[in-house]
């Protein structure tokens, strides 16, 4: 093999190594927009069982529809949705235009506190809300929602 | 008060009755597109936590990851994701046009069989998944995918 065919294979072959690397680092780091559309999709299943409980508490009360509902957003709260906010994400598209303020990369600390009271409050919720008692699940899920709340305040684009 | 103003006032407090309960039926009947959103938001969340246990079990194995994905999955296949399937969806746009097939919406025995399965492997990768073992997940994690798939083939309407 002339010298430069030998160039040449090895520049492909290197090239092809590269694009294979590419690959699995694209398995092990979606595209920002994926990470976008994840996190919105998981704010979105929190909203669907929140509404769930909220027409248990305000309404007639459905205890296997609060404990699916409660396990749902505790599940949600333990899963890791920081990794969705990723270096990277601060902009883009998910399904809609991201609706996170720029600042909530910039303060871990207080983004980690809040996440800290979301979790500790989902996961008692589904603690009482498998007691099947409505009064503690109402006090609670008003708990959990200024936990929400206060997070959006800091950190969520106003609709 | 003169008649045509008593007739004002009912006909005004009546139109504010119909908005309450509008607004009372809304809350427990959400809108079709917001059924087939939550539906695509659910479908996205598995298929972010499928990503994580796939790339532990193809790639460095990751304990924590795994468990909270599994836990995840098995949350979301006890939460009743049936119910955004209800009568008024079978068409329309969440995030996008729905990719569900007609034919899931008349065959409620066969969707209950596959629901059924998917739920039982789900349940089993998230005991598995606490286990830490990892050819213990893979196995399961695979029983699991087909389940995924067994619907998939009869039921969605592919990209």
């Amino acid at each position: 093999m002339k010298k430069h065919c030998k160039t040449f294979v090895l520049s492909t072959l290197s090239g092809v190594l590269l694009a294979a690397s590419v690959g699995a680092f694209a398995q092990q780091a979606p595209k920002p927009e994926t990470l976008i559309k994840w996190r919105q999709s998981a704010y979105s299943v929190l909203g669907w069982n929140s509404s769930r409980i909220k027409a248990s508490v305000e309404g007639q009360y459905n205890k296997d529809e609060v404990i699916k509902a409660a396990n749902t957003i505790a599940a949600l709260a333990n899963a890791g949705i920081g990794s969705l906010f990723a270096p990277g994400t601060e902009q883009g598209k998910g399904w809609h235009d991201t609706a996170t303020k720029p600042e909530l990369f910039k303060d871990g600390k207080r983004v980690g506190e809040l996440a800290g009271d979301f979790t500790r409050e989902a996961n008692e919720l589904a603690k009482v809300a498998a007691t099947g008692d409505a009064a503690a699940v109402k006090t609670q899920y008003g708990k959990l929602s200024k936990t929400c709340k206060a997070c959006h305040d800091d950190f969520k684009i106003k609709d």
